[in-house]
């Protein structure tokens, strides 16, 4: 007999405290059927309507301008309000995507997501940024819509390749960085996870909560990204701007791996000081050392060598972040110690850049 | 020597008080030249770089789904960050069409208006309300996005044609049956504006201030519409109907002569209790006779016939308001003395439909 979870009420409280009108249930497809089954089953028992039930094909290609219509023509169809609360049950890509779209239909309807990525648990399902990409410019067009609740369980997590199960733990290596209250170490079993071995999905359910808790701290604070939000940019200047540059190569890059290998040159550039004069400290290059071991063991790269500086330069002058013509970033000087805003020039970035590729070459991938 | 406006210097203020680092400025064609000139010197005197100036025709059409790339492609092309400020000077559409695209590009660049309409000086540019339409159903895309200033210049309108202008003050009538604070009339006179004489200017600014601090004054209290702002929609819910039913006809009628017929259906909802079983009190039917005539001497009604209700009361379900399948609306009980919500049931609402066309077919128009 399964041990029953606190978080499964806690999911049914919060949507029955909205009191929504109806709901749209929007999944991606491929998720386990009798997963699919339980939870609809428990829409049903809270007594609410689903007026839309849809499934998308998730992944970066659904954050596409041009897919926004026929989603917005189904939540027309099947008449939502303003009071319908539209849930998603996938990745990052589908929340950010469906999350967007709730957010400018009728100025905003509410939203709630359920991810079944390890990246959109510790991350992208929470704190309210939705959006999708502009050619290959990403989240330009977006808005921030907080979700009126995310729930987590890592049940729906065993149907996805391991490659991509591994690659959303980089954003837990980054809340590690930036928090010294979590650890990153050590992780649960996935193998007892893709087993259903109960034990297995409550300490992942535990894991993945601790994590996402350093960014609800944050954006709780800082909710339209104008102060502290944006220490949550970090490795993501450049991880962007590898995940655009490789989107047309032969070499798609997931963005967790993306982001590994911006954490991995972000510790690069401390301990080169390329942009903040500040020196690592002791203790700052041990952690620094831990987080290399961590993401190398975690988070294998797709790539057998990195991009030129050239090719990333463009992408990174499109960053949101930027002011005017420079290209601001947050530069990591120990856990908890973050830098906003440094500010690359082009040839700081090339040289700095190239360095990080010639220790990449040679040392163990990645970084 | 003209007299020098107050307001002139706040909008300066409050531009540098943003510290853009650039500004797009996004206005109707057709605007008067030297006015246009006179905001550019301006705005060279803030040392303040224009990064994207151009112009768009106006009106309902401009809020169009696929209207909105190639303005997020300019966006895009000039350089613009989440630092710069998009300027509009035009009309309600321009600025629900402008504000809408500038709110979702980068997740949100702050906007500012400069309206040149009456419609647009006491209602649309303030509050934060963006949106285009969906097929024939007015703003069902949007979001809510205060603009960091509006900025009334009453000299804009003397190139507004005059029906237009007319048409703009239904909103300030509706200011009046919501507020008893402010006063319908005297208005000043429009032909004197016309002339350019600096009284007038000056006149129509402190009157279309008046009244749009009814609408800022309830937006403070309620940004989101989560609660009185609700009562703003007074005349709007059977006003959109209208606009809606007749966009397609040889009769298109304007936003503002469609509200003006929604306020007057308001007001002989009251007269008849259809929704709310309190009578009017004998203050709120001299409230509402003089109404009616401020409404018929100021806002002439473009059409001879009314629309059936039949033909209404599908864009009345479609209406943002609604929960379920109630259609909800704002019932008036004199001036300040609003009820939210009230529901209409199809059967109710065509037989109090059919009692103002009969009332309105005898009586001299409007209502």
């Amino acid at each position: 007999m399964p041990q029953k979870r606190a978080i499964d009420v806690a999911w049914r409280d919060a949507l029955r405290n909205v009191q929504p009108d109806g709901v749209a249930w929007i999944r991606e497809e491929s998720l386990d059927t009798a997963l699919v089954s339980e939870y609809r089953d428990a829409l049903r028992s809270l007594g609410i309507q689903v007026m839309l039930e849809t499934e998308f094909t998730g992944g970066e290609a659904l954050k596409t301008w041009n897919l926004l219509p026929p989603l917005l023509a189904m939540f027309q169809s099947s008449g939502l309000t303003r009071r319908s609360v539209v849930i998603t049950t996938g990745g990052g890509a589908l929340s950010d995507f469906v999350g967007f779209a709730a957010s400018i239909w009728k100025r905003g309807m509410q939203v709630a997501h359920i991810p079944t990525t390890t990246l959109a648990a510790v991350d992208a399902a929470w704190g309210g940024k939705t959006g999708v990409n502009w050619g290959e410019i990403k989240n330009q067009v977006g808005s921030f819509h907080p979700p009126v609740f995310v729930h987590l369980d890592s049940r729906w997590m065993k149907t996805l390749p391991q490659r991509e199960f591994q690659a959303g733990l980089a954003e837990a290596a980054k809340h590690a960085m930036i928090d010294p209250q979590v650890n990153l170490s050590p992780t649960p079993s996935f193998a007892d996870l893709i087993q259903g071995l109960d034990s297995s999905v409550n300490a992942w359910n535990v894991w993945l909560s601790e994590s996402a808790a350093v960014k609800t701290h944050i954006v709780a604070q800082d909710p339209h990204e104008e102060g502290m939000r944006i220490v949550l940019n970090l490795g993501h200047t450049v991880g962007h701007a590898l995940e655009s540059a490789c989107l047309s190569t032969s070499t798609p890059i997931l963005h967790g791996e993306a982001v590994a290998l911006g954490l991995a040159f972000a510790m690069w550039e401390a301990e080169h000081t390329a942009l903040h004069d500040e020196p690592l400290s002791k203790d700052a290059k041990q952690e620094a050392d831990a987080c290399r071991v961590w993401l190398n063991e975690h988070i294998p790269t797709p790539l057998s060598t990195l991009p030129e500086a050239e090719v990333l330069w463009p992408f990174m002058v499109q960053d949101k972040k930027n002011f005017g013509d420079e290209v601001r970033d947050v530069a990591w000087r120990g856990t908890g110690h973050l830098v906003w805003p440094v500010s690359w020039k082009k040839a700081t970035f090339e040289a700095t850049w190239n360095g990080f590729v010639r220790f990449w070459n040679e040392s163990p991938h990645l970084s």
